[in-house]
């Protein structure tokens, strides 16, 4: 537990941190009642209706959000969890039930992750004695609750050429870009349309010059046009 | 204030509230600081980085929230809000930004409505004493990440029939079928799709004998088959 409080008092994401700012002793206090848990790339860190409920913060490695129907492998990835986010899925009550039965929210490793989790009790007592922690947590939701609704928007009505091109400029210099025999898929659960649709954005993109794919490799040529033509 | 907060004590949504089951003493204190705001129909409520920071709660009527592109007059209908419901829009900084140049979130009045506004001061420190209201938040505002994260889902990747049979077990019985004439537009506005394209699926449900349309209005003749049609 030592290490964990010490990894929050040094860490560089304390400003993004529902836990950051907070004064030594508090820190020292939460660091108590905090499970660390890890995990490896892939796994499921939390998904609805399974998991405890409570507070779950990305201490390391990044994840991501996404959603799935029940028993089918198709998945929608909703948004990159960086080090220092909340995992947007803080249940207080002690009744976890699942919402809908047909779709599963989830959130998986992307890389090997370091969660802390405070449990539902816990999150409520903490919360109880430190509310400026509360607010912060209702913050980055209402965040999340905004970024979610702009989603809707794009998935409705912003055709694929242009949702392809927000993929790829969101994408471009982050580490995924790295591991390209991923990447296409990626693109297309983040787009939320098949392979093939998103196959057929790239080439398009290709053949106006925009980027260039070669043994598999996606690189942006022109970042101006890119981002004119991105949602 | 004395009207509103005898409201609050006598409230048939209290349960729903994130005001609801206060003590008798807090909710007269919370009413002093409430601002009561009304609105008639179709008049905006909330608008993303024009309104400023708080918690608004609907007290009275019926409200949606919506996403549009800037300068565009279509929108998406994101959610139905009802008497109780905390507007998801809260935010407890003074920094009003907006996220989204092009996008604007913003919540709409559908009936006459009242509103209870705390600003983000008050709120804060009406949290800051009783943080039973601030897990309450946190909660209503996962749900409603989670709702939103559900409606990505079917956006992405079902098709306009069954979400068209959706919104129409959602609307059946609600106060919504009552008023026709905004009726198909509402459906397309919920489902994401433009008019035609609604049209078609509405046509298709009544060449199947599952509703009927006869002077512009909708009528479920087979609810167990639009049930298994639905997403």
């Amino acid at each position: 537990m030592e290490i964990a409080m010490k990894n929050c008092m040094s860490c560089e994401r304390s400003a993004s941190c529902i836990l950051g700012r907070l004064p030594e002793t508090e820190l020292r206090e939460i660091s108590k009642r905090v499970k660390s848990l890890y995990y490896v790339r892939g796994q499921v860190i939390w998904q609805e209706g399974v998991y405890r409920p409570g507070c779950f913060i990305l201490c390391q490695g990044r994840a991501l959000l996404t959603v799935r129907k029940s028993g089918e492998a198709k998945r929608r990835i909703l948004k990159f969890l960086q080090t220092g986010d909340l995992i947007p899925c803080v249940n207080a009550s002690h009744n976890g039930e699942r919402i809908y039965n047909d779709f599963v929210v989830q959130v998986e490793a992307e890389t090997p992750a370091l969660v802390y989790y405070l449990p539902a009790s816990s999150f409520r007592s903490f919360v109880m004695r430190h509310p400026s922690v509360a607010t912060k947590v209702i913050e980055r939701l209402s965040v999340v609750a905004r970024e979610l609704l702009h989603e809707i928007w794009i998935s409705s009505y912003c055709d694929v050429r242009a949702r392809v091109a927000r993929v790829l400029m969101e994408l471009q210099g982050a580490a995924q870009f790295e591991r390209q025999p991923l990447l296409r898929q990626v693109i297309a659960d983040l787009v939320g349309v098949n392979r093939k649709v998103t196959n057929k954005a790239l080439y398009n993109l290709m053949e106006e010059k925009i980027i260039a794919i070669q043994d598999h490799k996606i690189e942006v040529l022109d970042e101006r046009r890119l981002r004119e033509l991105q949602v």
